[in-house]
Formats: C-alpha cells, structure tokens, sequence
C-alpha cells in the first residue's frame, strides 16, 4: 500500500505539451491540457487523465467526508432516467433544449439527468414510513447530462460533469431551514478545506422552483456569473436583485399636473444618442423599447414590450430568469406583421394595447422622469411621457444590466460587479417537488404532511477548472495542497545511478511518512524540461535531486513559486518536506 | 475514520421489506431489493442504496488494487460520445439497437457509450510517440449504457451498468500476448479475492473482433450463457464450438454409389415426429430447413436457408454469432411469396437455385446419412438425399444447440452442459481497432508499425448480481467476506440502557481493531424482525448482545447459517470476531 503513494513519472501514462493547444480559450483550462490532466474529445466532453482523476478522486474525498460529517449518507443513481417523474413536476418541457432526451428500442423516452431532485423524492416516497424516518439527508456523486448551449473553458462548463446533489427531507418548514444551515455550514468547511476562495450570495431559483436558495460563487474574470457585494457584506447574484434598487434616482415621482402633456416630435434622424441630444433629451430619459417574441413551455407564442432606460442595457441572463419558464427571441419581422400597431424604431408605451401586446417595464423606469419614446408612427417619437398618466405597464421585470457602482438595495453605498463561477448552490425547494410527486408522511398525530425539500449541489469537475483557472500562471497549474496528486515533486536531475538510486530511496522514506510523492525518474530527459514539467504540473513543493547533491550530498526544496529555498542533508530534507506537506 | 467502520441502523437509510417485490424474477435479485440494497427506476435501470454502493466500493477496491498490480493505470471517459470514432469502426451501425443513440441540440449524433475501444485508441494514438511508449495499459471503472431487448434479473443484465474496462497497446504479437496473460492472471486474482467461483471458456468474440478470448463465466443456472466442460478440463462457450465437433456420428461417410437415389415420398400429414416415424423415418434422419431473412449491416436483405438434424433445435444466440454482423428473422409469407422455388413446410435442400437464395448447413449435417427432407413440393418429402451427391451447401454454420453428453471435439469424451453468466470478458483484439483509427508508432528502425491491442472488461455491477444468486437463500443474502458491507453484523437484542451501552462499546472496540460493524442499535424493533433482517442483510458473522448477555455477561457468536455457534466474555467475544472476519 505504501507503494501507491509513489507515482513514477518514467511510467506514467502523461504526455506533458510545450505549446498552446488549438482549442482551449482560458489559461487553466489550457494548462489542465498541456500538462496532461484531461483532454477533450468532444465539445464539453473530457477524458480523465490519470493525473486529473487523482485530484478529482481527492476532492470528492473531501466532500464524501464533510457530507457524512453533515449525517448525509451516500446513494448513487443512474444517469439514465425515464420521462415521466420529470413531467409531473414539468421539468421535461422547462429544460427546453438544456437537457439530452432520448428514446430507447421500444419507443420510450428517456432523458439523462441533469439534476435528480424528482427520482430523490420519489426513492423517499418508497421509504418513508412516517415523521420518525425524518430528517433524512441522502446525496450523490453522479455523471450529469446538459446540452449547454455554449460549452466552454473545459471543465468549467462541460456538457457532462461530476457533480455532487444532496436533497433533505423534514418535516416542518422550521426543519428544512435547520438542515439548510447544516448543509450551508458543509459547504463552507468544503471549500475552505479545498483552500478554493467563494462568496455567498443571494440567488434566483430558476429551474429549481423553491423559496430560498444562495450561490457559492468563487470569484473569477472568466466566470459566467455576476455578482454584486455591497459595502455591508450583502452579496447576491444580479438575477436575484431588482434594478429599482440600484438606481440612483428613483422614488422622486413627478407631479402629473405640473408636468407637461406629452408631444410628438419629428424625429427622422434619430439614430445616436448624440442625435438625440441634439434634440435636447438626455439619454437616461429614453424610454427604449424591446420586443420580444415569448414561448411559453406548452408552445404558445406571445409578443411582449419590454421597456427600460436608454443608458441601460438588457441583460439576456436576467431576462430570461425574469420570463422563466418562457423562452424568449428577439421579435422577427413577420411578428411585426401581425401587429401594425407596433412600429418597427419608433415603438413607444402608449401604443394601441387592442392588438393583444402587453407591456413590461424594467424596475428601473420609474415615476421621476419626464419619458422620451417611440411615437407609434414613423419618424416621430413622443416627449413628457410619465409611467401612470400617459402608459401603464402590465408588470414589472428586473431585466437591465446591474453596473458596478450602483447604489445596493440595502442601504450601505455602490455595489461592486463581481464575476465569479457557481461551484455550489442551495436550495431552500420547500414543497414543490413533494406536492408534485405526492411526497406525504404521517405526523405525530397521524395526518398526513407534505415533506419539505432541500436540494444542495457542488459542481465536482468545476471545482479543478475553478482552481486551474483562478491559480495558474504562464508556467503552468499550482494546486493547493489539499487536492494536489502528490504532497511533493521530486526531480531526478542528475544521470548516475547512485542520484537515481537514492531519490528512490528518498521518495520511499516519505511515503513511510505518508507523504505522497511525484517522483520524475524519466531517464534522458533533461533536467530543464523535467523542471518545466514540475511548474506546469504545479505541485506545490519540489525537491531536486542532482547537482547539489552530487556536489554537497543535499536535496533542494522549493517551493513551486521559487520561494523558500533551502539545501538539507537527507534526514532534514525529510522533516523539512513532510513539515510543509502538512501545513495543509 | 475509525467512526466510518460503524454503521449504525437506528439512522442508516435502509428500509427490508418481508415481502417479495413484485417484479424481482430471480432469488437473488429480490433479496438485494428486499434487503435494500439497491431499488428499481425503470427497466434496467437501477439505484444504489448505501449498503449496496458499500458492496460496489469494496468490488471495484479490489478491482484496481489488481490492475494496479498487473501495471494498468486509471482514466475515466465520458458516458456520452460522438458517433465518428464508432462509425470509423463500423460499430455505430453493428450494434443495431443494442446502444442508446442521440442528438444534441445541433443535431450532432451521440451514443452512450456500451464500451470504449475507439475512445481508448484514440486517446492513444494522442499519447504515443514511439515503441518506447509501450507496452501501455489503461483502464477505467464506469457506467455503460446499452439497450438490452430483455432486461433482466436485475443488475444481471441492466441497462446501465457499472463496467471495468481496460485496454492494453503493444508493439508486436507477441508482447501483446504477454500482455493478455498479465490480465488473465490479475482476473483470476480478482475473482479469487472476492470469492466467485468460474469458469475461464474459450469464447466468440462477437462484435469486438479479435483473434482471441475468453470469457470468465461463474456458473450459475439463471445466467444467459451456455458453455461446455471437457473431461480434460477444455471448456468453451457454446457460440465457440462446432457442432460437428459433438456429434456421435460424423466421419462415417455413406457411398454414393451404395445408397439408393432420392425418391419423393407422398407426405400430406406429416406433422409430428411420430408421424414420421410411421413412414420409417428417424427424426435424427430429418433434415430441417430453416428459411431465414437476413439483414446486412447496410440494409440489405437476403433470404438464407439453413439445414439441421431434425433432433436438433436451432439456437438462437449460436445462430446470431454465425450470421454476425448480419441479423436475421424468421421468413415471412412476403419473403415465400418472392421465391415460388421455396414451397413453405416442404422446403427441401434440392430447391432451385436460380431463385438466387443460399443453402447453408449446420456442421451436424454430415455425409453418414441419407437424408429425408422436403421435396419442393406441396405435400411431398423426398428420402435418400446425400450430401454432396444430391444436394450442396453455399456454406457451414454452427447454429444447432449443444447438448449435455455431446462428445467433447478434443476427444476427452462427453461434455457436461452449463449455465453460466459473464463476470469477465478478455480479447486480444489484434489490430482491428488501431487499422481503422490509424494507431501506428516507430518501431526501434523507425518503421510505423500498427499497434496491437487488447481489450478486458469486468461486468463490475454484475459481479454483485451473481453474488447474490449464487449464495441467496429463502432467508436472504450471503456475502463473501471480501465484499460484505461490514464484516460483522451486531444485534441488539435486549432493551435496557446497559445492553445498548455494552454494544456501543463493543462496537467502537471492533473498529479499534479495523473491524467494520453493522450495528442494529433500532430502538423498538423486536429481536425477531432484527434476527430476519441480519438473515436477509447477509453479513457472515453475527453477534447478538441481548439475554445471555443480560444474564451470563456472554456475546452470542455465530455464522449467517447458524454455524459455529458460541457464547463469549468481552474480551474474547473481541478476538474471536477479530480472528473469524479475518479468515478471508
């Protein structure tokens, strides 16, 4: 057993890569790659190197024992899920085109599962006797399926992906926000213990459905998620803000009386916002309108207007959280057509509403401003349009992009935009997976109650891309030392046997020491592309045996960034490495 | 960790039921659900509960500690792969509806994968740079995916299924052979160490390709596979032998010259085989004809007919492997409309041939008889037709079914009929894979030689299956000691604080020792449910604390089966069990 903490790079199946390869658009994706990791063989599909499998292997380790720390105990279901659970709670349609369906010989349909809350709660309906079977914890390390639309940066967003889910089960909503807490305190030990950097953020539900979810989000220029802190520690993610909110300006309502009617104005030009402060309007007074074409999940079509600040843009993330479960696209000419009451460029919030059309504003188009808008006819817009007397809105979204300074919603100064990557979400779900699945026990009084529902996801495979990407360098990967797949680097830099010999030994008193050891026994490769090697394979200490210890009977021991440079004798260089390896 | 060696029932996710589920069809696949080990999704498709996925963890511990051993390392591919590697191969097409096919949301088709050859060579074919690269051999442990027509008994034959597959690259011949022999060698380890009994057969190697394998069949009268034993220890898969081989008659050629000319027979009621014999014919005289429609790999159908003993049956599975890749049905009135020649219920080997179609015979159709057949005509058989004088076969198949007491073909005498069911499957694939895929290295002259591979898989999941059916009984499962979820199972059979006490400490004392504990620490349960269910969980050493120790201060010690029973203090009862979980 102490020979497996000894990796021999001369038989190692890794094939470490000096250039850039083809396709990988991030730096630690493109490292993961080059030093042999992973390697794609698909879009969003990867193979598992024996050198990525081993740091996969110790986080799960981690999350295996904070999870049973949590009192969750380990399932494991199949990737391979019939249709029909996934339609009584309506997430066959929800999904859209996120998610593989696929039909088996006899014509049934089948999906892989991108997540497992209804097969969870369908295991606990077969389990559960009564209230005394509760709490229950049960999770899973799986495979998941989704189609994503845009696949990218490798692991961090793969079309099929390690993740781990855990779904509680309570009695009593008062429960459900106990074991909520329990799994979010997992969570932090979790990452802390990987050593990855996150916040806690505020999160939309989205698919899911429930009633309180947060985001572990680690923060991250090429991450997919933005997010705001305020200077009070709040943080939440943009989908889960309003925009009314982090306006500046907003609850200073105009008296209707004292302002102006509206008026048309000949507008034939209006093409920039210089045009139109030309004609005197400030851009933040243009009430821009968006057009839309909706689908809704039973396939109804329906054109809506959106309305929001000129000097605001549409964030299509949040826009779609605002219209889930709809779909929208941008209305085409032909839903021009069908409603002639709105004109392309020149549609404003007071047009003809016979035609069936309603109109939405964003949170941020608000009573204190005099609106400047499409005129509903051709080369006109129309001025002093106020929300309440001149148009109604038939709701209120929270769609336009949220920037960096922005006032937050509670109080404490500008908000700042963050980008960062989701690697857990919880989920408060409440009861709507029980109810749709019919999910009920007996309570001490022998009525029957609807289980309440938590769900806890951690994104396994993300996690590596999310410490390749936010920890490497031009030289390569740099793991912490909790996941790396060995303690310590050994680099054989010298020829004869007698240096082979003793690195061998070297590298065998270690494991004795349960120090797990890279050890580069490569024979005729020179010391500067096995040093290369040990960068971009960034373990955190390396140890050279060669030259100084030809010369002075010493190992060098460094760290992976060059710092901490030292020269020791065989038995201190023991101590030495095993010291730091435990500085975890 | 040592806490991990105790699992304790009072909140263990587990739920044995007394009754048997309704669509368990085989001993053993009803105890592993009714003792809670793994659950029903659909068809083929199966969850694992925590006691079940402990049994999975400790199977696939050996399985890598042994490939390890024999020098493979650990990759992991993804389930879902795209169709080009498979069509290179002509796979995608061979396996008709044997695989799950798919479409992403571009259209692209996918496959989830029932195993990886392309996905490996491909992987290797990136690896390799030269002969000094080799030998290699990877493995991974995984879910596959394939579309059984028949699902059955459970994990025996699922769905989606957890497989070992490993892959070995050579540069020549002859290191490849070596290779598989590494691999046999690790498999009899492997299966040794968990304790199955089996059976290594010669075997077909089906859709694979290759010019060698063997499967490791365990013995077992559920199982889907028929294969002989030889006196001398020659055993073979019944797809693997000839039939010619078996029969007690062959090689006694009849004279032409001696035997009477074909004469046609007025037959209008021959129906059975007494009627048969009524006109002075035996049913081993018969030669049946079976009028097949094949379907080729490109789609193109071909009517076939095939002869065989009338006191032989076709089998099926033989019959699939002959006409591989082709796949076959019955004829159908269509398919007779098509060729007058062919006269339904009197099909004789003598039909014209103009009509295009092939005459193939089983091996078992030899030249010692005069045969009696359909005469082509309505109501007519004709009698004396001999091989080769009055007829001719387009070919040889292997097609009828073997019997039990059919000569052994290496002459070592009667074969012993067996069932068996698949746990390991090794090929030497030769070069089928690298030549389509194009996986060349430089020998050491420099020359691009084709890689030789082989392939090796263990049905991982299966392994449990036929654990079960092997070694279940009416009171439930039986585990070998190498797999079994805990090594002892202690119940708590008394209801005093003391008693529940004791065991706590008894248990915490077993772990001490590395021992792993079932704890049955329920409170409330009578000691008769907790007896049935220590029966029905299957662990081999159990241990009840309850009135001999309440009055005697003794352990009750004793196996599964009731053996070796004894009463012991503390410290003993501690040894015994020590010394008893051991004897693996």
């Amino acid at each position: 057993m102490k020979d497996d903490l000894v990796i021999r790079m001369s038989t190692l199946f890794l094939r470490t890569l000096r250039e850039k390869p083809n396709d990988t658009e991030t730096k630690g994706y493109e490292n993961l790659v080059r030093a042999g990791y992973i390697r794609r063989s698909a879009a969003g599909i990867f193979t598992w190197l024996p050198l990525g499998l081993l740091v996969l292997r110790k986080v799960e380790k981690i999350i295996r024992e904070e999870m049973r720390r949590a009192g969750s105990e380990e399932v494991l279901f199949s990737a391979l899920q019939p249709k029909e659970p996934y339609e009584k709670t309506k997430r066959w349609d929800e999904y859209g085109d996120g998610i593989f369906r696929l039909k088996d010989r006899k014509k049934q349909d089948y999906l892989l599962a991108p997540t497992h809350e209804e097969m969870f709660t369908l295991l606990a309906k077969d389990f559960l006797a009564s209230y005394k079977d509760l709490p229950l914890s049960i999770y899973q390390i799986q495979n998941k399926f989704r189609d994503e639309a845009r696949p990218r940066a490798g692991l961090l967003r793969g079309r099929e992906f390690v993740m781990k889910d855990a779904y509680t089960f309570d009695i009593s909503e008062t429960a459900l926000e106990k074991a909520y807490m329990k799994q979010r305190e997992a969570y932090i030990r979790i990452f802390d213990r990987i050593g990855l950097s996150y916040h806690i953020v505020k999160a939309y539900s989205g698919a899911m459905g429930g009633s309180k979810s947060e985001e572990f989000l680690s923060p991250l220029e090429a991450g997919d998620d933005s997010y705001v802190l305020a200077p009070s520690g709040f943080a939440a993610n943009v989908e889960a803000i309003d925009s009314a909110q982090t306006a500046t300006n907003a609850d200073h309502a105009l008296n209707p009386q004292n302002t102006p009617t509206t008026e048309d104005v000949h507008t034939p030009n209006l093409k920039t916002v210089a045009d139109l402060e030309n004609l005197g309007f400030k851009n933040s007074e243009l009430l821009k309108n968006v057009v839309v074409t909706l689908t809704h999940p039973n396939g109804e079509k329906e054109v809506r207007i959106i309305g929001l600040p000129g000097d605001r843009n549409l964030d299509e993330k949040r826009l779609e959280v605002a219209i889930f479960p709809a779909q929208y696209e941008m209305a085409s000419a032909a839903d021009f057509a069908k409603h002639p009451e709105l004109v392309a460029g020149f549609v404003g919030p007071h047009f003809d509403r016979a035609g069936g059309v309603k109109y939405y504003v964003d949170s941020s188009v608000t009573t204190d401003k005099a609106w400047v808008s499409g005129a509903n006819k051709k080369d006109y817009h129309t001025k002093n349009l106020l929300l309440g007397r001149d148009f109604t809105a038939d709701g209120v979204l929270n769609v336009v992009e949220i920037k960096d300074g922005d006032l937050s919603p509670d109080g404490s100064g500008p908000l700042k935009l963050m980008k960062g990557v989701e690697i857990g979400h919880i989920f408060a779900l409440g009861q709507k997976y029980s109810t749709a699945l019919d999910l009920k026990v007996p309570d001490e009084s022998g009525k029957h109650q609807t289980v309440w529902m938590g769900s806890y996801g951690i994104g396994v495979s993300r996690i590596l891309a999310v410490l390749a990407e936010s920890r490497s360098d031009d030289k390569g990967l740099s793991w912490t030392r909790a996941v790396s797949p060995a303690d310590v680097h050994i680099v054989i830099a010298g020829k004869s046997d007698e240096v082979f010999q003793f690195a061998d030994k070297f590298a065998e008193k270690l494991a004795e020491q349960g120090v797990s050891v890279l050890l580069d026994d490569r024979f005729g490769v020179s010391p500067g592309v096995k040093f290369k090697d040990s960068e971009l394979l960034g373990i955190q200490t390396i140890a050279v045996i060669g030259k100084s210890y030809e010369n002075e009977g010493v190992v060098e021991i460094k760290e992976r960034d060059g710092s901490d440079a030292v020269k020791l004798p065989y038995e201190q260089a023991i101590a030495e490495i095993t010291k730091r390896v435990r500085e975890k």
